[in-house]
């Protein structure tokens, strides 16, 4: 077998057989197949696509092409949450907390800022001392611990993934169903989980801006999960606008703390509610949905979630006090606002642009070696919907740099659209919910 | 501009301008951007295309990515020739002869095995001591002495083109009229040429195996180099079968000296004239095609071509005895046939097969790093239209390992189609001229 006459294959619209992808995966993992073939492989796959069983195949691969947890120390039920990333979506570390205060555990291995959204690991840095680099032993120890732990991918787990995930990253190939879904579910059934709530996000700050195509890849990832025995739920939400009113590193761990405190805005509260008592249910620890909200607002209001993010800071290094200071979490240097030109009201937002332009203040990363600046954040005023007056503050940038600032805050500004009067619609939180 | 938007937008189907072009070839030649975004870019454009703008962008930012030779301290006309390749197209080594012999100068820079053909230089290096690896002094100094040189790519000439090409061997975006197209025309016009032959092969042993496929190439090659201000003609010439009897380096050698001492097989004979004809035509040393033809084979008759031979390879350091005692070419140890199954008359072949199968028994490359071994070659019996009888040998093959000796045996039997009555049309060698 030769990887040219795959990539061939592959760019003729072939079907791969099982063996045909475990020889590209392990190949490529162990070097003997360099980045260059895999690049046109991956364009090749992303332009022709993957069928259900080159999917199952390609998940498996990956899986195996590492050390697959299993936690057989740790009684009860462990359960996961994964989102596919957005502008301000940063439930991970909300419902972290809720659900281990809840008695379930959470092995949750993350991943970094990805293209216009953050990733949970650079947010969790935002943190003074947060390591998000445990070895095996260490996860196992404050999972057992405190019920919750959140890592990056370590060389042990699906290194295949990691190894395709920066390729992609750097190739164009990142936004393909089943890429993204082999990748996320490579990771997350190497964690040991026994039940996975997928939040699968839609709209202009997605990565799926179609919902049919949020829909397919939440069908997709569920079935996958499915066959290899997992208790697995898809949730498409919304993704039309940013998640809460932050964006930014230290940002929304502080927004993160504002709903652990029983506060914070109202969507992104619904939101993390919701996937806990989803987290809860599959997990069996309550026996509905329902259930499962009380049992979150409950952690939430008798202050067990937010203790329980403390002790989890604590056990990973991080200065554990932010919780209650939030002020000793890095903060920019200057603010400025993002003014409408126009009055009306909110009909839409190009979110995605709000990633970008984070991205261009520091706040994201443009290649994967760049630095992130955790300080840097968005700040956004009107949701759709909401009234607003010529001149009246959109946003405000917290920047610390102001080398790209007007780029960075035009592009705000026009990434807001404002119509003469409020969009009819209501705009629903959570669209579908799959799998169940 | 960043390498990753450009993969992405070719990615999805758009347009590129001219700057976006310039930096990626250029930003390639540097070693800015690296294979993989490359691999990338390739397989975008290889599913995408590009349109006839790109494809005159690309060319020439290809070509000025080197040094372009003038040759103004030669007199009179330069005229080279190119083949798309095939299996047994030995051409260049007889009609560079014949067109120096009658006066042109041919500077002729040529490639290596790609796919499941072979390459003017591995043939060349078949001879003992023949180097194509001149520089461009020394070409231009044999050159001068005898009217013909045949060199490889030098790191000055068209080094885009030179780097381009190894990775989309390796990466299955080579059959691509668009790359194909840049490619030819970028080294081709860095050679410092007044006019060009194409021979653009069509059917199964062709890269371009649809006869549409190959005008449509030979159209957008023969646009690009009269833009470019130089006069250019196509052939579209039949590859439904390998080109003469031989096939493998020292093979193709012995077949041409064949041809030069005016005997070989009548295709070969034909379309070298045929070729060199164009090639005097173009290059006003004769008024007509038709005198072109007479000229040529006068050459031959005259043994002028053959001498010519001889001159050019003891310039390029070569054994020239080897046109007078061909035994003195490196020769197989081993000879095996491939004898029939069935009775009957061949009516058709799938010529390609017989290309992969000399690359198995170690006459073509499989990696770009591999050797070739020169001596190995396969011996075709059997013509589209010929009757054969079961158990009557098809082919010879000569080799030196047996260790995939039977797979290739296999792969060449079953590459003849063999009927019950001879096909009724009878085989066209060159199907159509275009550009005239």
């Amino acid at each position: 077998m030769r990887a040219v006459d795959l990539i061939r294959k592959k760019r003729d619209a072939g079907e791969h057989s099982r063996e045909e992808i475990d020889f590209l995966v392990s190949g490529y993992t162990r070097g003997d197949i360099p980045d260059y073939q895999m690049a046109a492989w991956l364009m090749a796959v992303w332009l022709r696509g993957m069928n259900r069983a080159e999917l199952a195949a390609l998940t498996e691969a990956m899986l195996y092409s590492g050390e697959v947890l299993k936690h057989a120390e740790i009684a009860g039920k462990k359960v996961d949450k994964h989102s596919t990333g957005g502008v301000g979506d940063k439930t991970s570390l909300i419902l972290a907390p809720i659900v281990a205060a809840g008695g379930l555990t959470v092995p949750m291995i993350s991943g970094r800022g990805l293209g216009h959204t953050g990733g949970t690991l650079d947010k969790l840095e935002a943190i003074p001392g947060f390591n998000v680099n445990l070895t095996l032993g260490e996860f196992s120890r404050v999972l057992r611990e405190c019920g919750m732990g959140l890592i990056g991918q370590t060389a042990e787990i699906a290194p295949a993934d990691k190894k395709i995930y920066a390729l992609r990253d750097a190739t164009s190939t990142v936004e393909n169903i089943g890429l993204i879904c082999a990748s996320i579910m490579s990771k997350k059934l190497a964690e040991g989980i026994d039940a996975l709530v997928l939040d699968v996000k839609t709209g202009s700050g997605a990565f799926m801006k179609k919902e049919e195509d949020a829909v397919e890849l939440a069908e997709v990832m569920v079935e996958t999960g499915k066959r290899m025995g997992k208790k697995v739920v898809a949730l498409i939400s919304d993704m039309g606008q940013p998640l809460g009113r932050m964006a930014g590193h230290s940002n929304e761990v502080m927004e993160s703390i504002e709903v652990l405190s029983g506060r914070g805005p109202a969507d992104l509260r619904e939101l993390s509610i919701e996937l806990s008592a989803w987290m809860f249910f599959l997990g069996e620890r309550t026996k509905s949905v329902e259930e499962g909200k009380r049992l979150a607002e409950e952690m939430i209001a008798s202050g067990q979630a937010k203790a329980k993010f403390r002790q989890g800071i604590a056990l990973q290094g991080g200065d554990a006090r932010v919780v209650d200071e939030p002020e000793r979490l890095p903060a920019a240097k200057s603010r400025a606002e993002v003014t409408s030109g126009a009055a009306g009201f909110i009909t839409g937002t190009d979110c995605e642009q709000f990633g970008i332009a984070l991205a261009m203040l520091g706040g994201g990363r443009e290649k994967k070696e760049d630095r992130i600046d955790h300080a840097v954040g968005l700040e956004f005023h009107k949701r759709i919907g909401e009234r607003v007056e010529k001149g009246e503050s959109l946003a405000t940038i917290h920047y610390n740099s102001d080398a790209k600032l007007d780029e960075a805050r035009g592009l705000i500004a026009a990434s807001y659209q404002i119509g003469e009067s409020a969009p009819g619609q209501s705009q629903r939180l959570i669209h579908r919910i799959l799998g169940v």
